[in-house]
């Protein structure tokens, strides 16, 4: 076994799914920082001593920026062609080492990395594969076990046909990157499981050990997504009141809730934690803000309700209703727009991703709405529905569909205009008053 | 003079034109108890010594489980065939008694049918008729007087040919079943009003005292009526205070509010009675709930304006604005959706009942909304529209007719999706900031 | 020079296009009182000994009754054909004075006027114009100077062409009544610059001294303009408390608001000053006003928001965003009804005026609604549109055009209508209830 262990960070998906937004996944902000500072960076076990990030055209450069606690340097995918080709373009980087294999864009528990280098350690084992139980088929690496080992792992086996009810997650701990990927070459397969079958090779050679792990996990796969992310990052936010913050009378604030430096929050509001607030942002009068991520230079404007939804920054609400819906920056909703949450029949609901509608696993789902969206008034957007960046959606409308990007989107209707037989100018309201 | 004072109450009425709400009239839930123990059981007199209940095939069951503070007996009227008929099924068992005529639909004041039988002791009288002064026409019995006594009654005398302005209500003291029975018998008539034609006989032989009534009065004919009878109801409700009640801060509570244990009220929200609360409903931030009912197990959301209205069982509202309306068990209603209450020139509303448009004597009534309805975000249903059982409506929509049963009512429209000419994403608010 | 100052008022401009407004221009009410109180009234120097108002056939009366510091004369205009006839009109009462030139629908600073009046005797000046800077080109009268004398007045020379940056606005002082009223009748023209061709050739025979005014100053032309006076008045309105004012638990007052009597003011409502409330309002729960004018009599109902706006006598609202409007009396919103008062991409707004799309200089702007209006729940008003007096205005629709006076404004839109495959009758919602 040898003793340098490198992580390999796979940074270098496309991220065609995670559309609208347009973000890099592994850069998407979480309290003003990029997703891959708590996904890798503050999960990173003490026993790696190098990070190597396997990167893409669009995050090469934030990622060749940013400093960790360990040396770390940057391989570039040209093309996302999947794990096996991220890990053959890491090669010169990572042969000579153990590896901790991790994904840019799955979000765990802190320890759970440390425990499988621990575990690798102490057993001697040449790999070590942490696992999630699952009760409903998904198409990813299912894991075939004996007892503590693993003997098998089978990518996207079809529903019925799956070795066990585990599937494997990240970080795979290998104890040689020069056998991985010289299996990784001589693998022969027309789909997308070159990795797979490579560790399906080494599994009959040698000890793989199996760690169930049942803590908290999101994998930025979908837009979707960033709400799980955002709540198991929430969960340990801390309370934190910044400088100069300036709370109004009847404030009402539960729970852990960040606030960041000057903030404003007026009057009659209540906020419920866990919550972050970020810096400069104005949450306005009778709010409630519940669960949620709200970016910096916000302004939430007078009613509005935020529930369990990520905002970025610099968006404005006036009287909406969001919930269960997560807006990239400089997003704007006119008074009584809402993003609706919940199906009329309470059911799960679905999602287009590149023209296949998808079950999201959710039952409460609002919008997903990339950057510098505009929205007017009284307009309603579906649960689960899609707007493109820089789209404008008109005035009193329900959209129930995906919008692209660079779109107007307003409703055509007519009105009908006629002569008005009734006439208020002498009609009296006393009798209405009196009920006040 | 029979001393046997036997109360027969009619309850067989088939309810058609109480649609859209399912339930027996006699049965619908007020304060979680049908409303026939406030038309009946608690305003029986002391002198009555047994009930006979006329039921249909809907409340038959629910009749028999009940339990009073004299014996009672429920005879089945097998299809609704009007008052003669239900009087001719109890006949059994009223035949020897003399007789408290009751409906199960109406509900008076405390103390009415109490002085009806102490004024037919008192002066001896063969018959007590209660009556209500009225001002305009309605399709009801007419009585004819003369002084003290009452002469003749005439049922539906069409406008202009009324003998007086009163109208009979129930309950009638009549002292010799068997004499009422007999007459029944022999009228021989075309029309729905052979009780009455019986009772134009008997008054030729008997004295028949009239008494004027003053005081409160609902029947439960039309589903619009359930909101006159919650009127009377709440009136005479007491302040009162469940075990378990979480009141938040700064709530304000005014008059006689009536709040069942484990209600929960959130910050911000004003309670103006009278108004009763439901066990374990949660009444969310920031809402004013005015005059009305709401049942057991509701959450209001936060935001929402309830104002003389009744709610049932189960109901989930969101930033509503439900005014004037009746909603039955396991409603809701998403954000933004209003039941409008009020026509724009502020006129009396018109609702449909069996194809016919008929005026509700109302001008602020707002929807009537069968079990288990669900209605979009942003949705505005008009005044005296009703919504059958089961249905959905979608989002953004404007229901000004009735829905029916079962229904799924969406509004179809186009949608005109063009390339947007403007960017928004160098845009700067900061001069909009200087503003709040 | 004549020690005899006379201030001529101009107020017999037909106001067409200050549509919808009923109201005339000079009289549209403020904190009860007409406009011409504050534009002129008020801000009369002492120098002067009389008034001769110009009115026209909609104003005269008003003006008639109207009493002054100093005595007062009305002359009527027949027919409103430009500021030249309207001197003239007045010729008989302006002819052997000093004039001071007055616009009716001018506000300006106090002081203006007096100090024009001061520079004229001091320096013994034949006139004097004060005139403001302007940036952008407007179609008015600009002014060619020569150090502190002003040479020449051209009207609306177009862009481009202007002499300066300066444009006139009265009050001008001119020495002789008489001379001014000759070379009026000596110029030949055939545009509307009669009076600016008179000054033009007095200019070159005597002293007019320029005065640059960077005060406040709003001009009642276009409808929105009164949103630009009520700026200016609501500026100098002091705090106040009347009688019998009722001022519920949880009220923020901030700024100075003049609350008049009688006002009752609701739980957890902002106002933010400056504001007035006239008599006998009511501001109901949850609201926030700022910035606005709020007029006698009105009910604002549940959480409405009225931000910037003018609202006239016996308003009602429910749950309303008003923002940037200006109502006249008697207007109605139904509950969610709002006035959109920005454009999606944040741009400048245009309304249109007599058939032409103007600019108004605005990017905050709302609605404008004539007296007796209804709009219905849920309708969203586009920015800068105009409504007709007595019009009504349906639920759910967007008015994006202007609308004529006594109309009926509905959405023809179909309902579809289908059966309804689903059934909430047994669903539970428990698992909801435990994220509340």
């Amino acid at each position: 076994m040898n003793s340098n262990l490198t992580a390999v960070v796979l940074a270098g998906g496309a991220g065609k799914r995670f559309w609208p937004f347009s973000s890099d996944k592994t850069l998407f902000p979480f309290f003003g920082k990029p997703f891959i500072e708590y996904s890798v960076n503050m999960l990173l076990p003490k026993q790696v001593s190098r990070v190597v990030f396997v990167t893409n055209s669009t995050n090469h450069t934030a990622f060749s920026r940013m400093k960790f606690s360990v040396p770390s340097v940057c391989m570039m995918q040209k093309t996302a062609h999947g794990m096996a080709d991220a890990l053959l373009t890491a090669a010169p980087e990572i042969q000579n080492s153990a590896l901790l294999i991790l994904n840019g864009d799955d979000l765990t528990d802190r320890g759970l990395f440390s425990t499988i280098c621990e575990k690798a350690i102490k057993e001697k084992a040449f790999g070590v594969i942490p696992a999630i139980h699952t009760s409903r088929y998904q198409p990813f690496g299912y894991l075939k076990t004996d007892g503590e080992t693993v003997t098998d792992i089978i990518e996207k086996p079809g529903e019925g046909n799956e070795p066990s009810k585990y599937i494997s997650i990240l970080g795979h701990y290998i104890a040689d990157g020069n056998l991985l990927l010289s299996e990784i070459r001589q693998v022969h397969t027309d789909q997308d499981d070159v990795y797979e079958k490579a560790l399906s090779v080494l599994m009959k050679r040698y000890t793989f050990l199996f760690h169930e792990y049942k803590g908290n996990f999101a994998s930025l796969k979908y837009p979707w997504n960033t709400l799980d992310a955002m709540d198991i990052l929430l969960s340990s936010l801390p309370a934190h009141r910044g400088n100069n913050v300036d709370i109004k009378s009847n404030v009402v604030i539960e729970g852990n809730v960040y606030i960041d430096d000057n903030v404003r929050i007026f009057e009659n509001t209540k906020i419920v934690g866990p919550c972050y607030i970020g810096k400069s942002s104005i949450i306005g009068n009778n709010n409630i803000i519940r669960n949620s991520h709200i970016g910096t230079g916000c302004v939430t404007g007078f009613n509005t309700d935020i529930t369990r939804s990520y905002i970025g920054n610099h968006c404005w609400f006036h009287s909406n209703y969001i919930g269960d819906s997560a807006l990239e920056e400089n997003v704007s909703l006119g008074s009584g727009a809402v993003c609706a949450n919940l199906r009329l029949d309470d059911g799960h609901i679905h999602s287009h991703v590149s023209e296949t509608r998808m079950p999201t696993g959710k039952n409460k789902l609002g919008a997903l709405i990339g950057g510098n969206v505009r929205i007017g008034v009284n307009t309603s957007i579906m649960p689960g529905v899609k707007i493109g960046k820089n789209s404008f959606i008109g005035s009193g409308i329900v959209v129930e569909r995906d919008i692209p990007e660079d779109c107007y989107c307003s409703g055509k209707y007519t009105l009908s205009i006629t002569r008005n037989r009734e006439n208020t100018a002498g009609k009296n309201r006393d009798e209405f008053k009196k009920q006040l």
